[in-house]
């Protein structure tokens, strides 16, 4: 037994990823050198399903990350504080982190990383993204010869469960929603997923690996699903496409990249649109690569902890192939950090200014059954340099014309110029939906 | 310049990874640590895409392979001999090896990776499976603490895109292939494609890393596509399949595993059943993660540079983070291999009986125009313990009545003691398709 682990946290991730490295028969033979060494709970009483030895169970998490026989901290508390301070006190102490926190890591991974190369240690986050799928690891080690040019997610699993049930059902958001928080996919406060702040962490987190720079989380441009009516979803799928929530980072120029989160249609061919339910699936693109996907469930017990217990193992996998020299040392601190490993960003990435993005633009317009209003809109778009794809009255609700717009390439900045003329129409009733189309 | 590249050989992938290592700017800033010191190629006058300084290109392999000067040996010149050869004498003599050689990898595997082992240096292999799509790094690295259950893959362009075509177009093998042949999509000699040798090779590999044990490649049960017909495909499609030519590796149970390459019928919700054209995907499956999926192109000289590249990427990566110490040894031998980057296999994998090996089967029957020949077809597979799931008369053929079955769970020796009852009666004319189902 040669590394010894302190757990921050036993929830759901927390017991998984104790499950598993207790009954390591038949995986990795390197399980075997690790050892629980403590778990740190705040309400040690609570019933858990899993078993660990007496004295493992302690309520005092600094002692665990202050404890000089600890060689890893896995960070499985989540929330901000006080899991943001222990990491911060683990790493000056010394010990390499596995972490699943993507609110603490997409808001303070410069500091974490910076303390963690000043002290010498890795800090691990396959967890962080995506549940299971090795996509942190691909990024950092088998993409990063390529020049990425996007990364394209469904990285909440709740909100893809709720669009896809409302596109298969034509059911509405609250409905789902209901039944989502019921059966469990939903949480009683479905803020965080709904809202599109839980993608908005991850992407952040995905984009700095990608383009090798600190993203500010706080610039993350971010729209929810609350406003996706069954109504779009039925145009969008007669048109051609399902509306997923994406979240985006793109490579906009030498400079500055764009990281953004919002529903999005999807063209039906493309690999993103039959990705379904709980699931998630990562698009990346790059040069030479072309696109490469990573697909599998991005949450739950299991697959959290496959991606957690295998950072661990990676780390005691370099570890464990230092020469003995090395070993000796007080623990293990590691002088030269593998560079693909470790997280270095030499600088934060540039966000382009939001008006300047290119993207097509679907919306629907109410409007009094005039004649000549198409006319008018389009002339509207016209003005301000907006090319449409496609402008199709599609009926009629209570007593107004149902327009819906497909827009070529613009920038968002064009596009919301046009609307602000159009919203002073005097045809123009409201403009009930405005998505973005991939 | 801190290492030394030999490669040998200069074809497509060798191209395109001379072309990404010389264009380095905006990607990882460690490819600056490369230099690409010597080329091996048998016919240098030959008219290349890349620009190589004087001196670089040189046609003694052998000498590449013994120049002191040499730190990693990437080896893309394809083909058994003199490729396994030059690999062990580049490994005897001290260097790290990269090599798209899915041929050698799954014949010689275990000769290499044992002299590997011996002389303390790295194999590394991505290139030889799935193209760019990172898939032997996430397996060995991310999957590891998983028990796999199963890796299935559509791992051959040419018979995807030939499926893919015969499926939308409703056209025959025949003159697909000769399209594929025009176009580029397949060789002169399709056959290492064709009869499912190629996609052999690979899951020979894919099922070592995932099993943990060596596959003798000629243990590898292997059907290629030429006998799929259009008939089959359509009425796969109306049963609700498509047929895709999968590499099948399962564990059975703890000593013994199945690894095979046969077209199959794959339900149309699978992952795997919308992977079209030249692209490839692998499905891993495991306790406790569940179904992971890696997609992407499985071939091109960009692809497999980008996978060639992240190997040599990884190999600088591991010798730079080495101690000052250890780098003034001769040459870099790692005396403790990191274990999740090197290739241990302490024993061969136990191929199951294929009679005992249980699927479902797909199989079309010509038989008389009798009245009761369905009856005596489903007397035959009752006797044998097989369970049908639907017998269809579909139509007739030149006076004989076509009959699709499709069955239930079965094991290959049961279903095959009914078909020889099958042949026997007076009543069946032939079996034209046996296919099986996923």
């Amino acid at each position: 037994m040669g590394f010894k682990l302190g757990i921050l946290g036993l929830g759901t991730v927390g017991c998984g990823t104790v499950q598993l490295l207790l009954d390591s028969d038949g995986r990795h033979p390197l399980l075997e050198e690790i050892e629980i060494y403590r778990v740190g709970v705040r309400s040690p009483d609570k019933p858990r399903e899993v078993k660990l030895p007496p004295g493992v169970i302690n309520t005092d998490l600094e002692a665990i990350v202050n404890d000089p026989e600890i060689d890893i901290v896995v960070e499985v508390m989540g929330g901000l504080e006080p899991a943001r301070e222990l990491i911060l006190k683990a790493i000056r102490n010394g010990k390499h982190v596995v972490t699943a926190n993507k609110a603490v890591i997409s808001r303070f991974g410069e500091e974490i990383y910076t303390a963690a190369n000043q002290a010498g240690v890795y800090v691990m986050l396959e967890a962080s993204v995506g549940g299971g799928i090795p996509v942190i690891q691909p990024l950092k080690q088998s993409l990063s010869v390529n020049r990425i040019q996007a990364v394209t997610g469904i990285i909440n699993g709740t909100t893809n469960y709720i669009l896809t049930r409302m596109q298969s059902e034509g059911s509405s958001f609250d409905s789902v929603l209901a039944d989502a928080q019921n059966l469990g996919y939903a949480e009683a406060d479905p803020t965080a997923d709904v809202e599109g702040l839980d993608a908005a962490d991850k992407i952040a987190i995905l984009a700095s690996i990608a383009f090798d720079g600190g993203i500010k989380r706080e610039d993350v441009y971010c729209e929810g699903i609350r406003q996706v009516s069954k109504t779009d979803i039925s145009y969008a799928q007669k048109l051609g496409f399902v509306i997923k929530l994406l979240a985006i980072a793109k490579k906009i120029d030498k400079l500055s990249v764009s990281v953004r989160v919002h529903p999005t249609l999807v063209p039906l061919g493309h690999p993103l649109a039959s990705i379904n339910g709980v699931n998630n699936a990562i698009l990346v693109e790059g040069e030479p690569i072309g696109q490469v996907m990573f697909f599998g469930p991005g949450a739950g017990a299991g697959a959290t902890a496959s991606a957690v217990s295998s950072d661990i193992l990676n780390l005691v996998s370099q570890l464990i192939s230092l020469p003995e020299s090395k070993i000796e040392n007080s623990k293990y601190k590691i002088p030269n950090l593998d560079p693909l490993l470790a997280s270095f960003h030499q600088q934060y990435c540039q966000l382009a200014p939001s008006e300047e993005l290119i993207t097509r633009f679907y919306a629907r317009f109410l409007t009094k059954d005039q004649p000549g209003v198409i006319g008018k809109l389009g002339t509207c778009f016209g003005k301000c340099g907006v090319s449409l794809e496609s402008v199709v009255q599609t009926g009629f609700q209570e007593k107004l014309a149902e327009i819906v717009v497909v827009t070529h390439d613009v920038t968002e900045g064009n596009f919301h110029k046009a609307l602000d003329e159009i919203r002073n129409l005097e045809a123009v009733d409201s403009i009930p939906s405005l998505l973005r189309v991939l």
